[in-house]
Parts: C-alpha cells; sequence; structure tokens
C-alpha cells in the first residue's frame, strides 16, 4: 500500500482525493489545507488518518510516500521541489508553473532525485478515446500525421465563476489551452516552431482586463512542417466541449466531435438531440481515476511516467508564446 | 412533349401538378377539379391550357396522352379503369383501391389494356436513399435479408389535420401503413402469411370512433420466414419521420434512422441537435418529382414500371389484414 | 466491510470477482468452484482469503456475509434457497431459475428470510444512460410511455461460443432477452397480456436443433394497452448492439441508437464510421460494478432492492411465453 | 424565355449547361467551346438551336439575352467585360479574374453597365443547410458571430487530376479557399485585416513545385475583430467534404460536420459508418441548380444578385494575401 499525503481541497483537489481513497493499492494517508474545518470535515468522511495545514510538515512525515499536489498553480514548482527533496514521489496538477523559469526550477529539483517518480496531471491522454487514438496512430493507420485541431469549451452557464477565478488564472491559454498544446505535441510528435494566436472579448469585456479573451485561437508551424490548430472558448452554449481531430496522409480521427453526456437520444419538439457533459470532471472522470491509477503504478514499479517533467516546461513555454502573440498581435517564434 | 390531364387539386395534387409543369418533356395540359375557383388560378398560375370539372370529360378529350390521379382515395379505382379504357396512360396516388374488390376491379382494366402504362405512387422506392439500399442488397452486400422494420410518423404538430382526415381515411394501416408494406416487400422479395397488429388511442381518443388508433405497430411473418415489423403513429414530437433497417445475414443497412431537415447542426442550451423534415412533402420532394419522371419516361419509351397494379392489390390486401387482426386482437393468416 | 462468498469463475463471475475485489465496503472473502486449479490461481491473484469446492460448505462460513452466484443457470434456484436459509444476503445473476416453478421457490426462499437482501443481476437497469431514461420518464418528461422497442445483439464473430453454449443456454429468450423484457416492463410500468414471437435459422441452421433461432422478435401487448417489440439476434455484423426506444406521447427516448465503443470516429475510404463494442461486458463494465455496489449498500443499509424476486419471475413467465408461441407460432396469453 | 449563350464545356461547365436546358424561363439557346466535335454532340444532346468557336461571335447575336461563362480562370474577366458591353447579362463561374487587377477590370465593366445583371458562382451560399444557417443567424438566433471555421477537402481519390490541374489552378488558396473565404465574410459580416497561412507537401511533393501544399490552412482577424480559420485538402481518405462551424455568442450552427452522400447508415464489421459525396457537383448539385434560378430570376426581375463583383474581388485579394503568407511564412496584413 502506498500511502499518500495530498494537499488542496478545492474541487479537483477533492476529486483526486476522493479517487485516491478508493484504490486498492493506495492509502490516503494524510490531507493538508489551510481551511482547518473542511480539512477536518474530509478526513472523517474520507477515513483519513492524518491532517496538516503545513505542507512542509506534511513532507517530514515518515510514514508517507508519495505526494500529490492540487494546490493554486502558483504554488506547484515549490511543492514539488520540496517534496522531491523530501524524498516523495510527487504527482501534480498541471500546469508545472506559472513561469517557465519555475519550470526549469522543477526540471532541476526531478533530476537531482532520478529515483523517484515524478508525473504531471495531462488527464486527457488516460482518456479511453484518446488513448485508441494515440495506439491507432502508432499502429499507422492513419498515415502521417500533419494536422492537429484541438478545441475546449467551457460552458456559458460557469461563466460566474471563470470570471471570478480569471485574474489569478494566468489567463486562457496557461490556464486551458496547455492541455490541447500537450496532445498536439503528443499526436504530431514534433514541437511548434511559430505561433499566431487571436482572438478577443466577445461576449464579456471583463476577460480584457487581464489581458484575455473569452474566447482565443491559435495557429501554429511545428518543426516537422505539420499545423496545430487550437480554440479555446468559455462561451460555449451547449456545455463543456473537449474534441480533438488528427488529419493524416491516410486516414483522419476525430475525437468527441459529436460530444455527448452519454448514449442517450432525446426526440422533441426541438428535432433530436443530445445532451452533453458540463464540466471537466463529467467528462474526463474515468481519465483522473486512470491518471493516479498510472501514477501509483509507477510508484509501486519504480517505472517512470510517459509523461516527463520536460513535457511540462514545453507546454508552459508555448503558452506563453501564444499569450505573447495573443498580446502583440504578432507572429512570434519559439 | 407527352399531355398531362391531372385530376386532384388537393395538397398532394397540387405539388404532382407542379412537378409535372416543370418537366421538359410532358406538359401539363389539362387540369381536372370540382373546385372552379381554385382551378382557374391554378390553371393560370401553372400555365394549362384546358380545365374540366367533369373527370368524363376530361379523358374524352384526344389531345391528351396520359392522366394523373390525385383525387380522394375511393375515386382512385374507378378513375384508373375510366382513363385506361378511354386509351390514356395512367398514373394514381395510392391506394390502388379502397377495397381489396376495388384493387381486383383494376386489375383487370389494366390486363385489358396491355399496351398502356399503369404507375401506382409509392414514392418512397424513388427517395435517393432507399435506391441507394436496394442496389446494395442486389449486388448481395448484406447477404440474404431476415427482418425488416419500417416506421412513418406524422408529427403531432398535425394532429388535428389527421383528425379531421381521419374518419375518410381508411385508417392508419391502408393509409399510411401501405407505403412501409410496400418497403418490406420490396426489400424481402416475398409476401406476408402471418400478421398480428395492435396499439391504441394513448393520445387522442378521437381515433377509436373509426377503429383506429393514433399509434399502432403490426408483426409479420413471410413465406420465406423472414420478418417484417412495422409501426405507425401520428403523435411524433420532432416532426415526420420515416425510417427503414433491413437486416441481412451480413449487414444491416438502416435509412432515415437519423432523421434529419439538412446537413445543419445546432449547438445551444438543448444539447447537440438536428432539426427534422416536417411533412412528407418536405421528406420525400425529390421522390415525387422522380417518381413521376419515371411515368414519363415509361409513357415515351413504352416501358412497364417496377410499381404494377398487382403490388398495389398485394399491399392493399396486407393492410386489410392489419386492420382485421387490429380490431379482433387475433392473429390473422393471409 | 461486508464479507462476500462467491460461486462461479467463468468469464462474467470473474469479472464480478474482480469488481468486488475493487470495492472499498466489502472484502472478496471466499471463492468457490468446482475447478481446483483455477480456484487456486485466482484466489492467489486476488487476494482471497479461504476457497471452496463445495458450495454448501461456503455458506456454513459464519464470517461470510453475504453469497453472489454467478454458477450455470440451472444451479441459481438451489442455491439462492440454501444460501438465504443459511442467513446470507444474495445476489444472483439472471435468471432467477430456468423453469417458472423453479422462480416460485426461490420466491419462497426469500419470504421466508425476509431481513436479507436478494438481488437479481439484471444489470443494464445500472447503465448511466437507462438511468438517465428512466429519471426523465418519472419526471413526466415523455408524458405517458406507449411503446418500447428493444434490441439485443451478439456479433457474428462470436457465433462459435453461442453455438456451443446454445443447447444448455435455454434459448435467445430466456438467455438474452430476458434484459429487453425487464427494461419494457421497468419503462412501461405494466405487464405483457398477449405475446407473438417468430424468428428463426437465417445463417445458422444449428439452432434448430434445440427449437431456437439465431434471430427472432417479440410483439407484446400490454395490461395498460402499450406495445412492446423486442429483438435479438447473434448475427450483428457490427458487434454487440443493446439498443432501446421508448415513445411517450410527449417525447421518445432512444438508448444506444448510435452503438458506440468510445468518442472516436474515424474518417477513411469506408466513409465516416464509429466502431461499437464487442460484447456485453465491454458495452456495460460499469453497470456491473454499479449493480455490485447497490447490491452491498443495500446489505449495509438494511435496504431491499429496487430489482425484487418477483421480477425474476415475472420476466421467466415472459420470456418462457415468448418461447412457448416461437415454438407454436401462435398468439399467447399470459 | 431568357435566351442563354453558354462558353466552357468542361465537366462544371456541362453540368451548367444542362441545368439551364432543364428551365422552364430559360432557352439553352447557343454553345460556345474550341473543340468542335463536342460542341456539335451536346448541342444535339442538349436540343441546343447555334453553336460558336468563337465567344466574340458569339456575344453579337441579337437573339442572346444573357452569357453564362465556364471557361478556363484566367479567361473570365476579359470574357466578363465584352459580354456586358455587348449589352448582354452576364454569369461567371468564380474566380471573378486570377489577379487583384484584372478583377479591378471587371469591376469597370459591371459599373458602365449598370442595368445589366452580373453574377458570380459561390454556389454554396445556395445550398440549402447554408441558406438556413445564413437565416437563422439574420433571426439573431446565435448572437454575434465572432468564429467561423471552414474546411474544404477533395477526396485522395482524386489526387492525380490535382496534380495534372494544379499548375494552372492559381493554387489551393485561389481555386478552393475562395469558397471558404466567401462565407467566412457572407457570415461574419466583416473583412480580414490580417492573414498567416502555413501548409505543405505532406503526401505529394508535386504541389511544392509551383508554390502550393496538398494541405494548406490559415487563420485571420477580421475588422469587427471576429476570427476565422481556413483548411484545404487534397487528401480527404472519405471523400469530398467541405464543412462550416459559425459560432455565435448565444449559440453555434456546424453545416455538414458529418458529412454524408445520404440518409444511409451501414452497419458492417467495420462498425457503423456513413458514406460521404465524392465531389462538388454530387455535393452541391441543387445549389448549382438554385445558383442558376436565382441569376435568371434577377435577370427576369431586373433584380441584382446578392454576390456582387466586389466580393469577387474582395475574395480573390484576401486570397492572394493567404498565398503571400503562405509563401513568405510571415503575417500579412490587408
Amino acid at each position: 500500500m502506498i500511502k499518500i499525503g495530498h494537499i488542496g481541497l478545492g474541487r479537483m483537489g477533492l476529486f483526486h482525493a476522493e479517487n485516491i481513497s478508493q484504490m486498492n493499492d493506495a492509502e490516503l494517508f494524510a490531507l493538508c489545507d489551510l481551511d482547518e474545518e473542511k480539512l477536518a470535515k474530509e478526513a472523517k468522511r474520507l477515513n483519513v488518518k492524518k491532517t496538516y495545514t503545513d505542507f512542509d510538515e506534511m513532507i517530514k512525515d515518515d510514514e508517507i510516500d508519495a505526494i500529490t499536489i492540487t494546490s493554486p498553480s502558483h504554488l506547484h514548482t515549490e511543492q514539488i521541489s520540496k517534496a522531491l527533496k523530501a524524498g516523495k514521489h510527487v504527482f501534480s496538477e498541471k500546469p508545472l508553473g506559472t513561469t517557465v523559469e519555475q519550470c526549469k526550477l522543477a526540471e532541476k529539483a526531478v533530476e537531482e532525485n532520478p529515483d523517484q517518480v515524478f508525473m504531471l496531471g495531462f488527464m486527457r491522454r488516460f482518456d479511453k478515446s484518446y488513448q485508441y487514438a494515440k495506439k491507432a496512430i502508432e499502429a499507422g493507420k492513419i498515415g502521417k500525421v500533419y494536422m492537429v485541431r484541438s478545441y475546449s469549451q467551457d460552458p456559458t452557464a460557469k461563466i460566474e465563476g471563470a470570471i471570478a477565478f480569471g485574474p489569478h488564472s494566468g489567463g486562457e491559454f496557461l490556464d486551458m489551452c496547455v492541455h490541447d498544446i500537450d496532445l498536439m505535441r503528443w499526436f504530431i510528435g514534433s514541437e511548434p516552431k511559430k505561433v499566431w494566436a487571436i482572438g478577443g472579448c466577445y461576449a464579456y469585456p471583463e476577460f480584457a482586463d487581464w489581458n484575455d479573451g473569452d474566447n482565443v485561437s491559435a495557429l501554429m508551424k511545428f518543426e516537422n512542417d505539420a499545423m496545430g490548430f487550437l480554440f479555446a472558448g468559455r462561451t460555449a452554449p451547449h456545455g463543456y466541449n473537449v474534441e480533438t481531430e488528427i488529419m493524416g496522409t491516410e486516414g483522419i480521427i476525430r475525437i468527441g466531435s459529436v460530444p455527448q453526456k452519454n448514449l442517450v437520444e432525446i426526440l422533441d419538439s426541438t428535432g433530436i438531440r443530445k445532451e452533453i457533459s458540463q464540466d471537466f470532471i463529467e467528462r474526463f472522470s474515468d481519465s483522473f481515476k486512470d491518471e493516479m491509477k498510472e501514477f501509483i503504478s509507477c510508484v509501486k514499479e519504480g517505472r517512470k511516467p510517459e509523461i516527463t517533467v520536460y513535457d511540462g516546461t514545453a507546454v508552459s513555454e508555448i503558452a506563453y508564446k501564444c499569450k505573447e502573440s495573443f498580446e502583440s498581435g504578432e507572429l512570434v517564434e519559439l
């Protein structure tokens, strides 16, 4: 049984904690959060033995094998470094850091502790449909990949939270598009060399206050000449929509281009329709679980995860270049 | 140029008249209807040379080559017979007759005038998707057909008309299901030998006044052991829906199981949806045209249409047996 | 922790055992099977404390709280009765029994042990899409249900197993259609009063040897006049296909009518396509888990499951009447 | 009856000629082509009274009311100008000209003949689905449009023709993307101000010989800040695919994102699939007809078409800027 110390009890933090608590080969051993009341309540509910309000204290706990980090983004790098130095295996939610410099510090910490597992939370890679696509591509079923289009859309229904969280989110490119950037690199197998990003505040001018848009897009040219197009928005009328299209010289794969909540079709006065997922937890529920299973497996088996600290840096670097292009209006080289 | 005398200016009658008037190798030469005002108006609009209020007079017109019949169903047989005897080629809307005896009379008239073209209006056979399916089946692409399921649904939005027209329609089996019965025979290539029909008035008790249902179904066993299932209803919430599934030992074909108005998908607060056709003219617009083209071609080329007078009798006979089973609650042999 | 004694290590038995072994509030405590080698291997793999080759011995084990039965169908009733008498809670795979008389015996055993939980494995009810449909119907979203169509299709790819297992399966109505019958009763909220079943051996004459068909169907009239149509086949070219359509006076719900393996669409020389699940474990993987969770919850909370022993009897009774009609060719009353 | 003189008997030219010959209020009066044999054959087949091998001769014919131009692209401008000067109404296939200077000359000719009808062949606007989308947008159903994505893909199956025609086509941006550019401007209601275009020869290096790619894309920022993304390719494995997505602040419309040949779904060993159209004539057959009907109506009614000569210039100008960006690798301002 791998003993886990977990920091962060926000929505995603709680979801990760619940997933860990339901695993057979891991124990949700300790929880850490500043909110003592919440900490006590969740520790009781999830049957957790220890609680901490101080991260530095938790990582000193000799019984803990691994740390799972779901704290606010700007704390990730420091906590990753400290936990690694304390001899713990580390899983951290994306992003690796909120600046490229931070990412480089995280890289250093990982390099200095080569025997420990470090894994970053790009959960989309664990989705069954994305896994299926990756395997088909590796098997050569669509030939050489020359174009990836990736969409990430949050529902208008959640716009208030997006505005409230916006100023501290790093903006759409760093907060949301990192997933699309990760998928593009994964499917194309190359790095972007040029990017042009545009967008605007089409419905919610608030986002302009922190140089962000409510809907943005970016076109990239990769080292191997492949094309990448990403679109991210916060005003999807129909729900949470993540879709990716991978074009190859022999075939095309689309994932989620007909998004859906379940296998139900409703025939009523609106026509024939399918409802869709309303947030990332509904859509990627199984992926979050499979991602955590993979982390635990790596710890148990002394294996290194496919997703490395360098992926974290590369994705952040590209997201920053997108943001730079979006702000300047110019083409940016990487 | 084939000169056409056309009877009937109801909704479908007018649609046929317009189609004829737009053909290159036929002329809509005469119109016949009891409503003189409408007759004058439509003759002018469609640039028709002659008008008649008396069918018997129209068929005496030596300039006319062919008669197209879209009068009320109970008049079909008599008008078919008269027109054939007058030496005209005849196209008649379904049904061939409102009783099997009438159908037999029509058969006799066709047999006595073997050099003239007679064609019955089962327009679904001319739909591009149904044609495609038929060709795939004939080419052996789905193996041996062992099951056909066919749905015909009218929209709730048109229920008032259905109730008003109901008492004179012959009921759902004779008025609507004849199309499904024709398709089943066409795709299976055999005749039903046993049928059980059920249904009821689930939303509109009015239909019980003339021993009909607002939604009905029938299961049939065919001579060659294949299965046939038909469903017909008047309360489709989403519009006009005609779909057919043909199962073969090597493959399955579905036609219209994702019904649609056009290629538009709408993503809004209801989810992701397609609108669908609202009536048979919208859905089968091209089929009505292609059907009439085929009739004109047969007349010009002295060819006999694939759909014969015997199809009309067989379909009516089966529809009556469905009705008998529906009314008695018992299994009926053919 | 609820301690489970589990009998049966066939494919579905193993799948249930694995699901139990991964639960937090239940322990897979004992395994029972005649195959000692398999028993030892699986007990080790799943970390199970005790093994039995004799069911009677296992149910004497005082440490065991509940018995889960996945033995061959003809043993179900006896094992259910014995386990209940031994004071255990019982989950049994369908069918309840292989004759209606057996079902009645199971009813008696359940009635004599009113404080214990008994649950039957109709896993489709636990599928998220079926759950969603049920809730929508209960909320009145589609008005009054008047028609249910339910399909169950096994892939041609598995025909050899179907033929080998066929003589001992009870036939398609008892082995497969029980699921569709359960769904019809669940959605319609009434019992069938008349049924006509047909079908044949269209591709594999072997099934005739035990009075079965490779594809069969049945039309039913329910007490409340609703219609039910089921189709079950063993020659689906595209995979494992379970779909259900529920028509109500205000709306229509379709579940799985566009079957699929995942959210991937493939665009290649065949057109645009989706692959589908290849067997019931792939399609209903989560439902099997949720079903077992519900059983454990009922045991822990002293609750009775929605699915009762009487559902088991009713479904078997209807399946037998379908079989009777299929064999006699006649309409059968219930 | 409007008398038409038609030039060009290539594939699209013949299709236009056939459409004109089937109209009720127009007469295909004269044909012009350099290939005398073809000219004679088609004139006979389509029942055309006069033939010309010299365009200048045809436009002198006083009986002719209107000229329809489907000659090679580089001849369009001159023929448009001459026909207008000769007092004829003019329909021309796109592009308006092969250089922006040519387009300006065409503008001048149109301005100097203000009483004559001039219309350019952007047939996609006449497609029923695109019409439906346009009306929904004008009715405010999706709020303010902020993003349009448009795809145009030719099937790999036709790659040989694309390579043969390539050097004289003007390249993918001028030959194919003009349609997507026209749709973007039409739906967004604004003009692009900046564009970045990329792409490459991923499967067929031949296209590099004339500075073209086998798959290309372009991202544009419009004057009103809306985003436009176009993708055009020649290696679609599944057929001819044109799809457009229009995102608005209140809803999203997708046209053709589930492309299809007809309403048939095929369930076979590949899964569940739909076939799609194989070329632009199959996909836009009705649009070509409706476009020509609109031209004839405009001539008869003295109306001006919605599509003007300025649309032709604007679209060509944008396509050239795309090409410039594609060749230079730089961001280009308009």
